[in-house]
């Protein structure tokens, strides 16, 4: 990665060394940050001391940094996804007792679908999601919906652009697209048998507000076998419940 | 609030803006924010312009300003608490089948409990908490688990300083404190009845990971009555499941 101009603002480099954190390496240390920024080492170095200072990372004995627990703190406590989220919440939970392995909820932000909330089973099957974790539009059961009931000129723009395939059965031409939004627009779900795993069958339906405009995506992540089939009415059950019990103020994420 | 000096800098200032955002008011106006934080409304503005443009922050279409989702992503997917939080999930949500109300998951931070993650019924008694919500250590039951065993300095520091009282039963002299936390430390668990508000109960057990360090406190918040009884163990039994479900590596909050 090249090393950015001089005037590039203080928060500009503070976001690319949140960023420099992933899931699966949520430790790092300050010279694998200034790698992985492009920063030099002493301008890495200066800018963890000052966002460990704030608590936003936190730094232990062996030097070692980590994102700090008032990063995540100022990020949820006013979180604009955390009313639509605890008001899900009871019913991804029964929706989780009745059909058990993965549920899920996730909303649009810009061009992907992002997770807000997982419940998990110990044996579920294999599922690429995770909280705060993205998924391309064309590749998800959430994302389908999403995007079914999306902006039209985010419509235009995933038809446009190429679609990665995860599987032989992911959704990869404008032509399938376009028909596979027209289906769920009418069925009420997206139905995506092996289209990010061969062994996993991705459900989905859309979360309405009061006013019937589609906040978020309600899933499971099933077994790809027939019995699964039971799940899109447990869904669609589950998710007029949310809305029953959404408060009336617009959500916004 | 007095306005800083120009000298504070661009890290401390954009804290200080995420920060006027409360659970009770998670949108803003940016005037209410300059007013809040101490800043020009210039300086506000500005920064609150730089800060969306990264999406750390959000505005809408009036200007109303919200804590973006970009923050909420960065901060949650590499959270240094995300393994202890997916690893007590399930075992939470057993509690929660079982006992009903709040099950909620407490770490300690700084003279504090914060919670990671909250399972409330609709009807649940009444209860203070929330995700990413504080709690004093000497009012809640989650705070005298965490405080009975950590470290001997903070033990000092909580004995030493004044105690904030909610109830009459809240815990507010020092020798009380001592009893109750070698009390917790030998019985294994924390029995708070009208601690925070008269009508509930909050009772606490640690959750200690594999070598056994107490890394977290797993409690449930229910009616303060005498049925509440069989709570105990049920929470001991949840609490030993998360244990043995912990990955080794040490976890850090």
């Amino acid at each position: 990665m090249a090393r950015k101009p001089t005037g590039e603002s203080v928060l500009a480099r503070a976001v690319r060394i949140f960023e420099a954190f992933t899931p699966e390496e949520p430790v790092l240390q300050v010279s694998e940050i200034a790698r992985r920024t492009g920063l030099h080492l002493a301008t890495a170095s200066r800018l963890v001391a000052e966002l460990a200072a704030h608590g936003l990372l936190a730094r232990d004995d062996d030097r070692r940094v980590r994102i700090g627990v008032r990063l995540w703190e100022l990020a949820l406590r006013a979180s604009p996804t955390a009313t639509l989220r605890d008001t899900a919440m009871p019913f991804m939970e029964d929706v989780h007792a009745v059909v058990g392995h993965h549920v899920q909820l996730g909303v649009l932000d810009g061009d992907e679908v992002i997770f807000l909330e997982r419940l998990s089973a110990p044996k579920g099957v294999i599922n690429y999601t995770r909280i705060a974790g993205r998924l391309p539009l064309h590749a998800s059961s959430s994302g389908l919906v999403l995007l079914a009931h999306g902006p039209a000129d985010l419509r235009d723009r995933i038809l446009a652009a190429p679609m990665q395939a995860y599987t032989a059965n992911t959704i990869t031409t404008s032509a399938r697209l376009r028909r596979a939004l027209a289906d769920i627009r009418k069925q009420g779900f997206a139905w995506c048998p092996g289209h990010i795993h061969e062994e996993a069958l991705g459900v989905a339906v859309p979360v309405r507000d009061a006013r019937g405009t589609v906040v978020a995506a309600l899933s499971v992540i099933v077994p790809n076998t027939a019995e699964s089939r039971a799940v899109t009415g447990i869904l669609m059950t589950a998710a007029r419940g949310v809305t029953r019990s959404l408060p009336p103020s617009p959500l916004i994420h």
